[in-house]
């Protein structure tokens, strides 16, 4: 221990610390200052930044033996409060800056720090910041972040003031479609926003810190768990193994397809007789502060005989492979594509034919925060499960069994999330702390450090795709055969799904007539495959929208062109065989037609022997929903004060639920003409909030957002007087009138038959993507200078949302084109040796264009949004990396050297 | 466990809480709002109030059962911050409104929810405010805070703006004389600033939770202690006993006079052979939680034999009482007087002789904070014991032996107090956690509820006074003949010096030729003895006081022009036949006179046969420092940035030992030209700064103040450059001159002999005091309805400061002599049930007039403050009680049913 006096925002105060604490553990678990935030606790993300006598540290990595007596530190916390934003923070909540927010305390401190030092820098001179300092954004794609450090110069040189900064609701009152910064902000950029490591903080004293006993091999039998040593240590509670969870001890994947070999029960929540992948849980130790319970886990002992452990698909599918579960074929589950015509006449016949084999790998989330979660019984013995769950009710229903608990005592809750990606579609952490909770019957909690949020949360799935493709002398797109195997890893959950979106998506955009193929899910033993944005279309669309400039070239054709031929137009059938409910496609390329030819002129301008410079276009297509006739339900209900409150299970992954819900609600609500103040929103709770299915599939706009449309309206509809004015709650009530609705919607889809065809989604998203990129001859590293992306997602209900959406998901693509992989446990395993992109490797440079062609099955026209921009951007960047030195990438991501490699062939 | 989402200023959050938890306890340790203070913990001192739902609550009686979900919550951090500042805070920092600071956010919370509901108040409405929803300060006396309330509200209302309310610098940079708002307001007012309870939620979490295992009977021998059962509950590390301490198991007195019976060694730090006084601590459990502390000390079994307890001095001076301490009597100290002539011929010839029996009680301190304390050992293995002392040097002395500790290896450190007024002389808290830390090697934490602040804090000693004056005709008094008893409870510690201080003070502002008497230290088992603000005084002079209006009433004299005869004047000598240092009094009478005739006047005018109003007037003197040739060391450093660092321990009750070290090195330094910002403070730590001696005595302005003036002489001598230019730091440095100088300072005074005769003190303070009170005839109750001290502190260092000391010290005076009592241990346990003194019975009306005579001996002519409102304003009261009803009261509190029986004779 140590005391020191340190001058913490503007306030002396004694503190008492370890000297080897850091003072991010200092600040957030000793003095309650949680706006600063641990993301990968190693110094790579700079969520923890501190003001720490003028300079700006990570408070992660420095120690408090280190800070000097006396010091002056500046947390967010000291920065600007909810009642007095600082000017960052203002422009941090109009641009839109704070998405899952979870960086932003981090990277506002970072632009004070800047500010005091450059007060009137450039957009270079930010990004070059950031850069040094090593702040992470991984929801924004950094562009709205430097938009609002620059208005907040202004502000602070008194160019601007902070009114003309601020946002204004428009004249009508009306929002939808307008920058209204969602209710979230205010507390996300000031730090008072508490994430699940937060609210760990800030329970009650008798809650147990778990820590897992966590497998270091890929593939073993268990032999023996001997937790004796551990039960002795300091502090332990308990020592959870699978002997002591009551009910199946397994997760299960659900909606297991009927033709799925597997029977979805292959996940343990702790394992018991196998260990399936590096990380896997054996044992949880409950104790009483995290140091003990991680003590306490180095002395479990498990005895494990080792396996040959099966990293790929095809080394899972080697004929003399073991099966990994014992009575389940490696390979659990084809699908098969049928869609017109015998594919083999058409082949035969083309004027052009091109194939290639193409390879999309382990692309990881790597959200800023880690995962995180708690549990606790409450009063009536309900066991309370908190979590970053993007699917309660879904997970609800995934863990119940297992755990050994009734559905009806099993109650959900999302903690403000700090960005999941889809990884969060998979319950694990919610198995694990459940389980620790009913075993000792008191409050877990349970923190990831970030080599276990790598390791041991799932990734993207690796797909092993083979594309042919016929065309005529013209370009018209005449068949298409597929043949794609899907890395899943050891879990099968929703692995059937995934294994679809093969069908559904490669070729998506076009019309091809006849289509052949068939995709494979195959258990291996690397990192089990998980929901992430724009689910299996990235690796579907990779494949088709590099073919299709393949195949431009065969046919010396411009690949916009070639597109803009194939695109769909009336007529048209997806690769599904489903009429498109919109066709604005051609329009879009109409749209970047002319951008298209200037960047092509302006590349060859610059291009040098040194740096070859390259344009590449791709399609990207993806549906709105969890396919076929996906559902959703929400509450509304008037209160007393006439306010409106509206009940959903609108997860968030950081994209902007409460802004979903609240434009959603606002534009339905109209008639009333209430101000958005006026609208609360109980969300994310089974207890509080009805069924509107998972955060997933850009489903939540389109289905809840209908579901909310529909509540409204009924909430409406009884307001409504016969003069048209509208009842308030005291007439409602004394006019015996109920005062809450349900708002009930099922999307007009179908699902889709043993070939794949049927009308899975009623709504699309549709996005032209244009890429322009330099590539150092010397080295083969690859610069993105300029993105583009013309959208169709329909009707725009907030732009702050969509565009934060669009810059994030781009900038994710960037990243899968270029830098992340998850395929080397070790080497990967943190921020920076998984590729994640940092400020300067997203162009500053991002354009978006919006096409609203109103949706007839999206409430108030509106599509999804957040996958569209990670359907396809890779397939651009690779196609601009072959315009700029012609060197064809195939398989992800495109380092440098395989770049270089190419440029010496 | 409950989940509930609520608004905590401004802020949807979520709460996990057990139902019946406190919602000041899950804001305070789980939400980590410190700012939101427990004092009494039984609603009773409003210092937890935060507003729920737009109404005022008392937090720490609201249960979480009972916060609705939804509901909204403002604590004070949600009010304003150090940045910026809400008026109310404002206001609060430039009227003095936080001494202590520890009401000061319950305060501030409470007026924001009156001017919400009453946007103009009156000063009376404020006061009724404050009555109704029970906030209580113990230091301001309530008057500075109406002052903020009044002004605040006109800058909510816009009829004064914030930068009209603020402190300026005077143009001369001159703070010293001003009203200079102190360091520490702004963390006080905006709840930053951390106490000790706070600090502890603020440790590092190995840190273990305390609970004593306590008497409950006041005298006992311990046959056994049995900790079995106790050590095997839940998170129990270790039950300490006397078995476990290494040291000699006793505080020792250390100053005790040689001919002092005892030897100073009495006090047990864990009682083993008996138990002395209800609260003695018997064993300290250890565990990991407060609530599993508690559970377990319930289960330590302790086989008492019961003994007599001898609750007064009486009691224990009876022929047939055992020795409460075996092998020294229950008297074991006796001090005499002797000045001048013998007096029995004096007060046979004397025209008038007056005498009386007076009885002042065990007032308790009722500080806002309860007693709290932790210890850590650092590094190298040195025990850090962090408390409320103010005495932290004399502290480590007393304690070492008894821990077995060296002193070197033993650091103190003061944590911000939120009020002592003198108990914290005695260590207690810190022997107690000492023992602790040692006996587990961890770190550990403990408070007090508000029952064991009030049973096992030291209290005011009784002091039994008997008094006889003689005078002549024209009322010059002739002698004094006094005898008093002291009980001191069971422990000695300074029993000997404070009754000493009955020789000095009864009959102090009076030149008196001839004194005899003698006083005597009794041990008892009540509350042990401890200093109290004013200590001695308020016993001593309300008996010469009180008799001196005897005495005027017996000369038929006015009783102000019977003191005006006799206070001191050149050639005058005090009690101890020391020469005043100034001779004040009579301006400070001529200034009072017109006053004191008109309130005479009105009195008569108002009073009815229903209610009787009187007006009464009393001289105080006391003395600062310690007795005799105190001393106070400090060091003063010039830093690299040129800024100054003042290192002193001048210990903080909440009387701003901050201010008065600023104002006095600002004033030594003014040859720098620094502003205050630039000069820096390292306090009470014994690690980082010299000795400067306990805060108490009112020695800290007079000794340290000096200190501090010498040593920034020393520096500036250094700093001094040929032309009369000051070197900077690097300059000093690279010409050689060390950088940090010593200050000491001690008194010119001598101890006094043993007929108490010598000059203890080289400063003075002096007060005339008239009290206007009502009393009602069917009840007897009294209100005071203007207080008016005139008072000579010699020049003054800060005004807000000593306005501050002076009303806070009368309203304790009103207190004292009206209703504050602690004589029966379970009646008293409470604030209310020892007569709190609230909003209402302090009247608004309290007039403070300064006569700033130059103290030879004081830093820039400046005496002590803190002690003189104390002296006397009791004997005031009481004198004016008798002013207008008859009825004179001689043993306090005046309660109605003492008056009321007084009225009835």
């Amino acid at each position: 221990m140590l005391k020191k006096t340190l001058k913490i925002n503007g306030i002396n105060r004694i503190v008492l610390a370890a000297s080897d604490a850091s003072l991010a553990d200092v600040l957030r678990e000793q003095l309650g200052l949680t706006g600063t935030k641990v993301g990968c606790g190693e110094g790579q993300c700079g969520a923890c930044n501190v003001i720490l006598d003028g300079k700006l540290v990570r408070s992660c990595v420095t120690k408090m033996a280190k800070v000097a007596d006396g010091a002056s530190i500046t947390t967010i916390e000291g920065i600007g409060t909810p009642e007095n934003l600082h000017p960052l923070q203002l422009a941090w909540t109009v641009h839109g800056g704070a998405q899952c927010g979870f960086c932003s305390p981090g990277f506002i401190v970072s632009s004070k720090a800047l500010l005091d030092e450059t007060p009137k820098p450039t957009r270079e001179d930010v990004r070059d910041w950031f850069q040094v300092h090593r702040n992470a954004c991984r929801c924004t794609g950094y562009h709205q972040l430097v938009d609002a450090v620059m208005d907040a110069g202004k502000v602070v040189r008194g160019e601007m003031s902070a009114d003309d900064l601020a946002y204004k609701l428009p004249e009508d009152g009306q929002i939808w479609g307008d920058k209204y910064p969602r209710p979230s902000a205010v507390a996300k950029v000031t730090g008072t926003l508490d994430y699940g490591a937060d609210l760990g903080i800030k329970l009650p004293s008798d809650m147990l810190h778990l820590a897992l006993v966590q497998a270091d091999v890929s593939h073993a039998n268990i032999l023996k768990i001997d937790t004796g040593e551990a039960e002795k240590m300091p502090g332990v509670v308990k020592v959870v193994t699978h002997k002591d969870i009551k009910g199946k001890n397994r997760i299960t994947g659900l909606i297991t397809f009927p033709t799925n070999l597997g029977d979805g029960w292959d996940r343990p929540i702790l394992c018991d007789q196998k260990v399936f992948q590096y990380g896997d849980a054996i044992a949880i130790v409950c104790a009483r502060t995290e140091k003990e319970a991680e003590a306490a886990a180095e002395k479990v002992k498990v005895d494990l005989e080792p396996l040959p452990a099966y990293m790929s698909a095809p080394a899972a599918m080697a004929e003399d492979a073991m099966e990994i579960h014992p009575g389940t074929p490696n390979i659990y589950f084809t699908q098969k594509i049928a869609k017109g015509e015998d594919t083999a006449p058409v082949f035969d016949k083309a004027a052009a034919v091109v194939e290639d084999d193409f390879y999309v790998g382990r692309q990881p989330h790597m959200p800023m925060e880690p995962d995180v979660g708690f549990a606790f019984l409450n009063e009536e013995n309900k066991l309370y499960i908190h979590s970053k769950s993007i699917g309660l009710h879904l997970h609800a229903a995934m863990i119940a069994p297992g755990l050994g608990v009734e559905l009806e005592n099993l109650v959900m809750v999302q903690n403000p999330a700090g960005g999941t990606f889809g990884y969060k579609f998979s319950p694990t952490m919610e198995a694990l702390v459940g389980a620790a909770c009913l075993a000792t019957g008191q409050p877990v909690f349970l923190r990831y450090n970030y080599h276990q949020q790598m390791t041991y949360t799932g990734k993207r799935s690796p797909f092993f795709f083979k594309v042919r493709m016929a065309a005529d002398q013209e370009g018209k797109l005449l068949g298409m055969e597929t043949d794609w195997s899907v890395d899943h890893g050891p879990y099968s959950e929703f692995g059937d799904l995934l294994t679809l979106r093969g069908a559904q998506f490669a070729g998506a955009g076009y019309h091809i007539p006849n289509i052949r193929g068939e995709g494979r899910t195959v258990c291996t033993n690397h990192a089990w495959g998980s929901a992430f944005r724009a689910y299996g279309s990235p690796q579907s669309e990779f494949s088709s929208e590099v073919l299709m400039d393949e195949l431009a070239e065969k046919l010396k054709m411009d690949p916009l062109e070639l597109r803009y031929k194939n695109v769909y137009r009336e007529g048209s059938t997806t690769p599904s065989g489903q009429k498109p409910e919109v066709y604005s496609l051609p329009e879009m390329i109409d749209i970047l037609r002319p951008k298209y030819e200037a960047a092509l002129e302006k590349a060859k301008a610059a291009s040098t022997d040194a740096i070859k410079r390259g344009v590449g276009v791709s399609v990207g297509v993806y549906g709105c929903g969890l396919d076929g006739p996906d559902a959703s339900e929400v509450e509304v209900g008037l209160n007393p004060d006439d306010t409106v409150t509206v009940y959903a299970c609108w997860q968030d992954h950081g994209q902007g639920a409460d802004m979903g819900c609240l434009g959603t609600a606002h534009e339905a609500l109209r008639p009333l003409g209430l101000s958005p103040d006026r609208i609360r929103l109980v969300l994310n709770d089974t207890a509080l909030a009805p069924n509107s299915g998972p955060s997933g599939g850009s489903r939540s706009q389109v289905m809840t957002g209908q579901a909310i449309r529909v509540g409204c309206e009924a909430l409406l509809t009884a307001m409504r007087k016969d003069d048209g004015t509208y009842r308030t709650c005291e007439e409602m009530v004394s006019e015996g009138h109920p005062v809450k609705y349900k708002g009930q919607w099922t999307a007009p889809a179908t699902n889709c038959d043993e070939n794949a065809q049927g009308n899975p989604f009623s709504v699309y998203m549709y996005g032209v993507f244009m890429s322009e990129v330099a590539v150092e001859a010397a080295t083969g590293k690859t610069t993105v200078e300029k993105m583009t992306l013309v959208a169709d997602i329909g009707k725009v209900n907030n732009r702050l949302v969509t565009d934060g959406q669009l810059y994030g998901g781009i900038a994710q693509g960037i990243g899968l084109a270029l830098t992340e992989d998850f395929e080397d446990i070790k080497k990967h395993s943190t921020l920076i040796g998984a590729g994640f992109p940092y400020a300067k490797q997203i162009p500053d440079d991002i354009e978006l264009i919006y096409v609203e062609s109103p949706r007839p099955d999206g409430p108030f026209g509106a599509a999804g949004v957040g996958e569209l921009p990670l359907t396809s951007p890779h397939a651009a960047i690779i196609n601009a990396i072959y315009n700029a030195c012609g060197v064809r990438i195939t398989r992800l991501p495109a380092l440098p050297e395989k770049v270089l490699a190419g440029l010496k062939k």
